[in-house]
């Protein structure tokens, strides 16, 4: 029987991740668990940025360079919204429209994300099972220095460059894991928390009740792929919001948030120094180049993870 | 003081028709009543393709050639839609989609059609002033020899090929006037039926309870141009249906549907011979090309109605 693995990802850094794991193993094994904190309501709407990140890259439809969205994108429709209003800082792509267009539409006829989610997906083809983390809204809001702002707010109208002081998963406490979550966790050969913002990325995943706990239970051993490598973040700003939350910004501090339910800690070549801390928080390290700057890189991480979880 | 003009108005026939008109009079002193009945749900977002029409066309954003949607037109997020849904058939277009999404937003959060209709309006650039017949939903619906169609159905879907036996206005009894529409019928110094299909382009705005009726209450002259010439409707089925309604296909018989409101009619030069039986159906006939085959011919259309309003 073919062994299932699970995934906690974020957006671009865990679609990445994605990317060369389900070249590595059989794509439909995989269980991804994603991230809804940065979901947003748009000119009506309902956008799932980090669902669709992971979405369509494993569809094999998204952007390679930019990190969010489709390919050969265009964006007629929102220049033709700016006629109409001042909200149009959010790249709305009119190929990535059509999927917030269904996905509204079915939550509105009243399915939950999770079925919605199942549909979008298998009708780009993707092979891999994608599970938002809840089927409940829970909506990243962030203390900075900028005032209270929503996720995106924060992150692509003022460019993630407010200084973050707290951070608040609105609903998480009212939210129950999607159907399919903790069984994905039990249930797995392998879980991986992909290379994502633990703040912002893994961070929303696990304020909704029982996903963390899960975690810590599973038989299946638990394995992090670290987003911080040299002390800066590859993509995004994890390294400033955990400095500026109290944090080191560094591939132990991560280990660290981690090491109640972590087996395994994945940390770069040039972090090499920190893998004997690393392993007195009571987890095993393993060092190994860990940017993917290409497919092989992609697929040589993915390779080393795997056989981390089964030696 | 200018002499307020008010326009009852269908689709394509309508929008070309003002286009003329508000060459020949300021644009500011038109207000159009649009025909609703045509609307339709889509993707979960409210489409109104005859008020759009008239207001792409006054926005100078038309196609010129198609009759409906704007120029320049791309249809990413349909193609896209098309990993989704089977329902594809209706042709939106991404800039239109701009249009639609906004006027969903403000439909959910509680505004008014006519209150969504003049934001709309007035973000493109429209003078005149565009109400839909009424703020509550009115759909066409028609019995045919292929079943019972919902107007979109039978006119896009099936190509208007079905043969229509009954016409049904559903939710017309239940629906006021929207703000606007009883005043500027009443407060008019000229009303105009625009050439549009008697049955299902100006047949809901007149299903709408009080708005025929205060066509026959206002002091203004009330006037129609024939959207029948040659017993040939200019576009679309109009001639078609009026025969299987068991009307004649005939100017004639248009300004008979009017009679009890209708003051002057305008018929083309090709039914001049219907002119003296026009006549006797109490209003007077006014015979001039109708043809608006070109801006010129549209003015010169124009100038004859307002003429034939003032004298």
């Amino acid at each position: 029987m073919a062994s299932r693995t699970t995934v906690l990802a974020g957006g671009i850094g865990a679609a990445r991740f994605l990317e060369g794991l389900v070249r590595v193993v059989a794509a439909d094994t995989v269980t991804v668990i994603g991230n809804t904190g940065d979901d947003l309501e748009l000119h009506g709407l309902t956008v799932c940025p980090d669902l669709d990140t992971v979405t369509y890259t494993l569809a094999g439809l998204a952007d390679p360079a930019r990190g969010w969205g489709q390919a050969n994108e265009s964006f007629h429709t929102l220049d033709a919204l700016r006629r109409f209003s001042k909200e149009t800082w959010f790249q709305l792509g009119d190929r990535d429209l059509a999927t917030h267009l269904f996905r509204t539409s079915l939550l509105r006829r009243g399915f939950p994300l999770s079925e919605v989610t199942r549909r979008v997906s298998r009708s780009l083809g993707v092979e891999s099972t994608i599970l938002p983390m809840s089927d409940h809204p829970v909506r990243t809001w962030l203390e900075t220095d900028s005032g209270r702002l929503d996720f995106q707010t924060y992150f692509v109208k003022n460019g993630a460059k407010p200084v973050v002081r707290a951070v608040e998963f609105v609903g998480a406490d009212q939210a129950a894991p999607a159907s399919g979550v903790l069984e994905a966790i039990a249930q797995a050969d392998a879980v991986i928390v992909a290379p994502s913002n633990p703040i912002i990325s893994v961070g929303p995943i696990f304020a909704v009740p029982g996903i963390r706990e899960a975690l810590r239970k599973t038989a299946a051993p638990v394995l992090a792929v670290s987003p911080i490598v040299g002390g800066r973040a590859v993509k995004g700003p994890a390294a400033e919001m955990m400095t500026s939350l109290g944090y080191d910004a560094s591939a132990l501090a991560v280990a660290s948030l981690y090491k109640d339910f972590l087996n395994v800690f994945v940390l770069d070549e040039a972090d090499r120094e920190s893998s004997a801390a690393v392993e007195e928080l009571g987890m095993r390290a393993v060092v190994c180049p860990t940017l993917m700057t290409g497919m092989p890189q992609k697929e040589a991480l993915a390779h080393t993870v795997m056989e981390a979880l089964v030696s």
